[in-house]
C-alpha cells in the first residue's frame, strides 16, 4: 500500500475495506470477490512503476475500464490489485490527414462517439454500452450493431501501446494503413482480455460518416424465415448496417419495461434492419429490395421507420436485457454460429431450456449469426440454479461447438465461460494460447483464472 | 531422399541436382543458393510427415507457393527442404450461405477469382501477380490494387490450418462472422512468411460484387498535388476502389514495353481512379466529386475512361515493374508511410537516388500511403551497385522509420529488408517477434534466416 501511494498519490489508492462493492461484486452472478487495492494511474509511467511493483511483491493485476463486461473478467478472485484506467480517460490527439484518432485506455465509447462526430466523422464499433472504455472494448473485441456492415473493434485499431508484465513498453502496430512488416502481434492483444498485457495508449482509424439511413422492422410468423431472409440480405445488394433478430416474447420484457410498443403487432420474430450509405434514392432501392426479399421468405408485415418511430424501437432492441432483467437474474449468451445454423441453434437453446424449466429469450445480431440469450433463473434457488444451468451449458455449448460455433462473439470468454470454452476448443490451440500467454506473462500475474 | 520419396512418391520429389533453377536463384537479386531437395505434397498428412522427418534428420524447410515473392523470402540459402505447394491446388468447397470458400494453399489466385466470380460472387485482394498462390497471398498479407476500399488478404481470411515443426496440426480462427473466444492466433500466422507454421488449409471469406464500376485518370503537374487531392478524396464521400499514383517518367518504361500511350499527355504525375458500387448514377455523382477535388488541388486534366481504356490504362499502371525491368535489375520498395507523409517520402527517394546515382522510379497505392519504388541499377558493376544500394537503403529506410512508416507494406521483409527492419524496428517488438517463433518453432527449422 505504502509504494501504491508512492506511485499515484494518496487520492488515486483504494484500501481494500473501502474499494466500492461494484469492483468486487460480479455483476452477472452476483459473486463475491477481495482484491488487493484499487488504484488509478494517470499515465503509462505510473502502469510500468504499478507492474514493477507488482512483481517485486508477488501481486497479481486486473486491469479496469468501466466494469460493463459480462464475462466476470474484471471480478478479483485471489486478491488482486485493480488497476482502473477510468482517470487516463485523455483523447490525445486526432489527425484528419490520416483519418487516426490517438486515445488513453480510459475514454468512454459514448466521449470517442461524441468527439468524432462532432469533428465530422465517424467511429463505427457500437456495443450496447456506451459507458464501456475503449480499452475494455478492445481487450474483448467489442461487436455491437453495426457489425454487418462496419465490422468489430479489432477492424478499428491501427496501434496499442502495452505495458507487459517485465515493466517493458511494447509498441505494437502502425497508424499506416497497411503493414506486412513482421508479425501481426497487434491482434494478439486485442480480445486478450486484459490477460497478456495492459493497453495504455490506442491508436484508433476513423471513417467518413453516412449522410443517411434508414431503418425497416419486418415481422414474421416464424423465427426459421427470419434466418432464411437473413441469408438472402446478405447474398444481395442490400448491404445492411445492421440486422438484428428478437421474438416478440423477448421483445415483450422490454415493451413493459419502458412502457413502449413495438409499432408493428403481427408476428412471432422480427427483423430490424438498417440501411446506411450517401443517397437517400439509393438507399430506398436497397431497403425495398430487403422488403422484398423477406415477402418472398416468409415475412407477414412491414414498416419503414419514421426518425421517430425508428428511435423508440432501437430503444426497445436495445433495452431486451434489461427489461428481463427487471424480471429475474439471467446468464447472457453470446454464441456465435455460422450463417446458415441460426435456425437450429435457436430452436436448440429454447428446447434445453424447456428441458431444463430454464426460460431462454434468444435474440441477437444476426446479420453476424451471433445470438444472445437470456437464461432466466426466476425464482430458482441459488443451488438448483447453478446447477441446472451448469448442466444446461454444458450441452448447450457441445451443440454450438458441433455446429462449428463459438461460445462468445463479442463478449470474450472471462471467467463464467472458461470451463465450457476449454471443454470445447481445441486441445492444441489451447496448448498454444497457453505457450503465448507464457510469452508475455511468464509468471502469470495478469487477470490470471481467466480465459483459460 | 529416400525417406521423402516414401512419404510422397517418387516423382514428387526432385533431387538437388535436378532443381530447376528458378527455385535456387532468387528473381530480384540473381543471388543463388542450394537446397536439400524439392518436395510437392498433396495433402496435410504428408506435410506432417515432411516435418516430421525434417525434425529427425536435422533439416530446415521453406514453404512455398509460387515464387513471385519480390522481398526473397523462398530463395534457400542453407540447404533447405523446399515444399513447393504448387499440387494442393483444390478448391475444397463453396458456402453461398456462409459466403466461405475453403481451399489448399497451393490454389492460384487467378483460380480463386474466376472460380468465386463464376459463381456469382468476388474475393478482392488483387496483388499484381495472379501466378501468385493463396498460401503465399496469405503468408504475406498481400495487398493490391483494391485494398483501398476493400482491405488486404488478411481482412478476407477466416480460419487456417496449420502444420507445426512439431508436426501438430493447429486450427487457428473460425467461419462464423465474428470471434471473441481466445487469443487471435490466426492473425499471427497471416504474414509471417513461412517462418512460423506451413498453411495447408484455408477458408476465405467472400462478397457479393459490385455491379459496374468506373475508373478515371487525372493528370498533375505536380507530385505533391496529387498527394492532396488524395487526402481529400479519402476524406470526402467518392468511396474508392483504388487510388494509384505513378509519374510520367515510371509510365514511359511500362509504354514503350507494351507499344502503348497513356490516353492523357499533360501533366508530370497522374492519379488513376476506381469507384465501384450499386448505382451507375450514383457511381458519376462520386467520381464526379474526385474530379472536383483533383481540380481544386492542381489537377489539370481528368479523362472517364471508357470499358476499353480502362483496360489499357490499368495495364501500363501494372507493367511499369516489367517496363523498368526491361532495361535495368531494380531493387523493388514497398515501403508505407502514414497517409500524410506521401510526398516528402517520394522527394527524399528521388533526391536520394540523385545522390547516389540511382535513377529511382516510385509509383504506390497512394490510397494506403504504400509507395513501391523501384531503384535501377543500370549498367553498374555488381560491387557498386551493392554498396550504393546499401547505404541508400539504409538511408532511406532510417527516414520511413522517421515517418512513422514501415519498410514493407504487402510484400514482407523476407532476406533483403530483413538487415533494414531490424535495425530500425523498435528492440523490444523484435525481442518478443523472437520469442513467439520460438514458441512456434523452438529450433528455427522454418525458413531461417528470414524476417530476422
Ligand atoms: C447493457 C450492456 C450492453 C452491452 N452490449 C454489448 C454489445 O452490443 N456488444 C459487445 O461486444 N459488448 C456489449 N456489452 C459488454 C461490454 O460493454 C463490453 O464487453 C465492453 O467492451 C467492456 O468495456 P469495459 O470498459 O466496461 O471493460 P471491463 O468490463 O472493465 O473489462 C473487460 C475486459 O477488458 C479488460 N481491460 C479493460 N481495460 C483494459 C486495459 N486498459 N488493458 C488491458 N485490458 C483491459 C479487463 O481486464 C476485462 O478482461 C454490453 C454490456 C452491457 C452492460
Ligand atoms: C509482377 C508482380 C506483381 C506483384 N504485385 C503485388 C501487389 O500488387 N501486391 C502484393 O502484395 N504483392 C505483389 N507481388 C508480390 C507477390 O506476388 C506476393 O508476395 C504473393 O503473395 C506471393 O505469392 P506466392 O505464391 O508467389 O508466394 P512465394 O513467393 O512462393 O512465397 C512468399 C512467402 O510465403 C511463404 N509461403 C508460401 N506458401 C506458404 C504456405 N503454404 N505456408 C506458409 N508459408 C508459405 C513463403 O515461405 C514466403 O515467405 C507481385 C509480384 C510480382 C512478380
Amino acid at each position: 500500500m505504502k509504494r501504491l501511494i508512492e506511485i499515484c498519490g494518496k487520492e488515486r489508492v483504494t484500501a481494500p475495506e473501502l474499494i466500492p462493492q461494484e469492483y468486487l461484486v460480479d455483476s452477472v452472478t452476483g459473486r463475491q470477490g477481495e482484491a488487493y487495492a484499487l488504484v488509478f494511474p494517470l499515465s503509462t509511467e505510473e502502469v510500468v512503476e504499478l507492474v514493477v511493483y507488482a512483481q517485486l511483491a508477488d501481486l497479481s493485476i486486473i486491469p479496469r475500464g468501466a466494469g460493463t463486461g459480462l464475462t466476470g473478467a474484471t471480478l478479483p478472485v485471489s486478491s488482486e490489485l485493480l488497476i482502473d484506467f477510468s482517470l487516463m480517460n485523455q483523447i490525445l490527439g486526432f489527425d484528419k490527414e490520416t483519418l487516426t484518432l490517438k486515445v488513453q485506455p480510459g475514454v468512454t465509447l459514448a466521449d470517442i462517439q461524441a468527439y468524432v462526430s462532432q469533428e465530422g466523422y465517424f467511429y463505427p464499433p457500437d456495443p450496447g454500452s456506451k459507458d464501456a472504455t475503449i480499452g475494455g472494448t478492445v481487450a474483448t473485441n467489442a461487436g455491437g450493431m453495426r457489425a454487418v456492415k462496419y465490422g468489430v473493434t479489432r477492424d478499428y485499431v491501427r496501434a496499442l501501446e502495452v505495458v507487459l508484465l517485465s515493466g517493458e513498453v511494447l509498441p505494437v502496430g502502425s497508424i499506416t494503413e497497411k503493414n506486412s512488416s513482421g508479425y501481426d502481434l497487434k491482434d494478439l492483444f486485442i480480445g486478450s482480455e486484459g490477460t497478456l498485457g495492459i493497453i495504455t495508449e490506442i491508436q484508433l482509424k476513423v471513417i467518413v460518416p453516412p449522410v443517411t439511413s434508414q431503418s425497416v422492422l419486418i415481422a414474421f410468423d416464424q423465427l426459421a424465415d427470419v434466418s432464411k431472409t437473413v441469408l438472402a440480405i446478405l447474398s444481395s445488394h442490400v448491404e445492411p448496417t445492421a440486422l438484428e433478430l428478437f421474438e416478440k416474447e423477448g421483445m415483450a420484457y422490454s415493451e413493459k419495461d419502458l412502457g413502449l410498443k413495438l409499432p408493428l403487432d403481427s408476428g412471432a420474430a422480427y427483423l430490424l434492419l438498417t440501411v446506411d450509405g450517401q443517397d437517400p434514392k439509393e438507399i430506398i432501392a436497397r431497403y425495398q429490395t430487403a422488403i422484398r426479399l423477406a415477402e418472398t421468405h416468409g415475412g407477414i408485415d412491414s414498416l419503414v421507420l419514421t426518425a421517430e418511430t425508428a428511435v423508440q424501437v432501437w430503444q426497445l432492441r436495445g433495452n431486451i436485457v434489461a427489461g428481463i432483467e427487471a424480471v429475474s437474474q439471467q446468464e447472457p449468451l453470446d454464441v456465435v454460429v455460422p450463417l446458415n445454423r441460426m435456425t437450429e441453434t435457436i430452436d436448440f437453446m429454447k428446447a434445453l431450456g424447456q428441458r431444463y424449466h430454464l426460460p431462454t429469450v434468444c435474440f441477437g445480431h444476426a446479420g453476424d449469426g451471433n445470438i444472445h440469450g437470456c437464461i432466466m433463473r426466476q425464482h430458482l434457488s441459488a443451488a438448483e440454479w447453478e446447477k441446472r444451468l451448469s448442466q444446461l451449458l454444458s450441452e448447450l455449448y457441445h451443440f454450438i461447438s458441433d455446429q462449428q460455433g463459438l461460445p462468445s462473439a463479442e463478449h470474450g470468454i472471462g471467467l463464467l465461460k472458461k470451463e465450457y470454452f476449454l471443454k470445447e476448443a481445441n486441445p492444441v490451440y489451447v496448448k498454444y494460447l497457453r505457450q503465448v500467454k507464457q510469452v508475455f506473462d511468464p509468471d502469470n500475474r495478469l487477470n490470471p483464472t481467466k480465459l483459460f
